[in-house]
């Protein structure tokens, strides 16, 4: 038993994330029918997306009815199984309540409650992480929004629905030490249009950390691509050991706050993180195949990339276009990316000239001009993406043309479903030009608003399957 | 009289642009009743946007009446003062048109049409250079969308209307020499929220040139930033003498095309331009303090915080934020741009303890937690901006969280309209964080999607007053 041989080894080994992500008994202690409550808030969360296990109200003076559900005055009284409960109370009462499902055999535990270690009070968290490691039971958080699967429809936000759009299903599953940047990038992410697996907000990492998490995520099936934020990590050893593998199982993208002197101070104050030395987290990240994100934009642009799109090393990227000056920053782009352009085979040239209208000079980037349409897209990149000479397209659909409209996205959806190389979209624009955009990217086709960035996150690709030693074999 | 002295001198001399900028009477000729044709839809512009002079419809074969306007067979048969002639015919038509106008004593012409040198065609544009000059009369293009004023209702974009959304009025003019880069990042610009002066796309550039845009835009009372997408410079000295001037008067963002190899080869199929050497150009750039964008984001990023906020040299920024995580990343990205964190005085920690609840740790960054309302937000931004150690503030406004709704937006808008130190604001996410976003910005309040990107706007602010030599006097 590797229970006596240390805390770390107790920890290891009891902080499986299933009983938390995909639980068939959740009790909410805290659940109220004051809608000002954050445990009224989950409940409704639950409601809303219709979890469909079984759900426990636990409130301590409400043994009525809560929003239609028998309530309990204590997590003991439900006599039935409960995987997780999800503690809602201040932060004071938070050991006993957690105590009480330790003893009633509860599999696991998501504290969102504040008022630990991030405003000093270490003894009230250690508590918390004493009464885990007795009861060998994980415990999320404290000081964290808990989690969302998109399959077993768990849901912890508790953040007013109407102020946050929640993502549709997909490969991205996200896990973020702050609560703040994790539910803005994923209503950023709803916005964009692009699916996840699932959210994690572990705010403190008392004891559920980033290892248990990269661990969990490497081997839960529905996620194609992991992305973290994180402050700090607490086992250096253990999350090399994690590191290690993941990266050669599926793409991890992470961005880690607190890279600068002061700001790993605020990080300190912030989740009671220690950010370390940068350098070090840098050289760990690139040994090991980590997609270092270097903004909030890198994260959701290299997400929906490395989600959507099969692998390559190849670095020569064809341009489609239909219009000459995005053409132009594209193909710098590219260079600043260390990328280069594709040079199409005479076989291809040929197909192109006899396809393309006189005005259209055939050569890279190809610009189809503004009167370009679905039958002029389609001939292009149908007859480019089969050129040897190509690695992978990057495909400027500009919608304020008089050429492009639906049927533009409609042929980018069906090349993107059928294709085996790379392709990105870049679509800047407005409420027109939004429309399409979420056309594609909610069928799988990664749009950027500028060639910058679609460069930037081929390139992440192309780093990434470098990395894996990818040799062409079907990765997805 | 300089006629005789050389090509150079002939065309700075007449290429003044308020003819085709603010004329009082405007034809286009290729009008047309068939709603395919170019002509139609500049007609339709014009009569959209309410352009307040008198419009004369020029067909060759139609003269009768065309959506609503007499319709005249050439531009002699008007007999009455033209200032503009909007050109929409196919390409070999142009010269002789061209020439019709000159006779016709027209004051300036935009050549929308394509099919001159950009495909080869040097010497079909060789001759609307010689007409211009013949008649000293400037002309904009060939190969462009033309301009649009906010003040004096011109708008010759033949772009389908639904398409592309029409920013309001604002002070940035922003001029591109691609139509495709121009009219995206119009549709962006109006997507955002903030406004515009005016628009110009100039295409070919055959006649009036970077260096006549420059001069004008300069001089242009309503202009407060001048933004220019370029993909060569064909009149260095002259463009230096206007760079020398203008941003002592006005900030000039600047996004050169082609600064890559490959991408001087892409811009010079594209608009026949020669790229030159980038480290050429960006030492000019850096030499005038031009404000440079290294791709379509840095345009719209910097225009925002240039036109709507006030000067200053010093770097001290303040973090104000109701999300803990997000302050830790734009503490960071302070840093990474060679910024600062402000320390408080010790008065203004004293008002804020007193002032904040006891979670909220009085720090930089000031993190005053989730639920943080507009009386939070209002007493931080107050005592913060009003602290002599700070120079500027970044605002972090999470939209997620239970406190942050649309009073804190009207307060944001208000402490904008009377600060005298600069601010941004953070506010990453989706549909209702979008509705917030863009009432802030049509009021003038930059706002970012990131705290990358508002660091980065912060630090081109700085380095543009440096320039100046700003000191602290009111510059707006």
């Amino acid at each position: 038993m590797a229970a006596e041989t240390g805390k770390d080894n107790d920890i290891r080994e009891y902080a499986d994330l299933t009983p938390i992500m995909k639980p068939s008994g959740v009790a909410i202690i805290g659940a109220s029918r004051n809608p000002d409550k954050v445990g009224h808030v989950i409940m409704q969360n639950y409601i809303d997306v219709g979890y469909s296990g079984r759900l426990y109200p636990v409130n301590l003076n409400d043994e009525g009815n809560i929003m239609g559900f028998k309530a309990y005055s204590s997590i003991s009284a439900i006599k039935r199984p409960v995987d997780l409960a999800v503690i809602a109370i201040p932060a004071k009462g938070v050991p006993k309540a957690l105590e009480e499902c330790g003893k009633a055999k509860v599999k696991g535990a998501i504290v969102v409650s504040g008022g630990f270690a991030e405003i000093g009070e270490r003894q009230l968290q250690e508590e918390l992480v004493e009464i885990s490691r007795k009861y060998r039971m994980p415990v999320m958080g404290p000081n964290c929004l808990g989690v969302m699967d998109m399959r077993s429809r768990v849901d912890t936000l508790f953040l007013p629905t109407f102020k946050i759009d929640k993502p549709g299903i997909g490969g991205v599953s996200f896990a973020s030490q702050s609560g703040a940047v994790g539910s803005s990038v994923l209503d950023m992410i709803a916005q964009e249009g692009f699916g996840i697996a699932s959210f994690i907000s572990y705010g403190n990492a008392a004891v559920v950390d980033e290892v248990d998490i990269l661990d969990y995520l490497m081997r839960d099936k529905h996620t194609k691509v992991i992305v973290f934020y994180m402050e700090g990590v607490k086992r250096g050893k253990e999350f090399i050991e994690v590191a290690r593998k993941v990266t050669k199982i599926k793409p991890v993208v992470i961005m880690k706050g607190g890279i600068t002197e002061e700001g790993a101070k605020a990080a300190s104050s912030h989740t009671a993180s220690m950010a370390g030395s940068h350098e070090a987290y840098e050289a760990v990240f690139r040994q090991f195949g980590f997609t270092e994100a270097e903004g909030i934009g890198d994260m959701l642009n290299f997400a929906k990339i490395l989600d959507t799109q099969p692998g390559t090393t190849g670095k020569r990227i064809a341009i489609i276009t239909n219009g000459g000056g995005t053409g132009v920053l594209a193909t710098d782009a590219l260079y600043k990316n260390g990328l280069e352009i594709a040079r199409l085979s005479k076989g291809s040239e040929a197909v192109l000239k006899k396809a393309m209208p006189p005005i259209v000079n055939v050569r890279m980037p190809l610009d189809m001009a503004g009167d370009a349409d679905d039958v002029r897209f389609d001939k292009a990149i149908s007859t480019i993406s089969s050129d040897p000479n190509v690695d992978a397209l990057m495909v400027i659909a500009l919608f304020q043309t008089p050429g492009a409209d639906s049927r533009v996205a409609a042929k980018l959806i069906s090349y993107n479903a059928a294709a085996a190389k790379p392709m990105v979209v870049v679509s800047p624009g407005g409420s027109y030009t939004e429309v399409h955009k979420k056309m594609m990217e909610s069928s799988g086709v990664p749009v950027y608003e500028s060639p910058e960035d679609a460069a930037r996150s081929l390139r992440a690709l192309i780093d990434y399957y470098t990395y894996r030693g990818y040799n062409g074999k079907k990765n997805r």
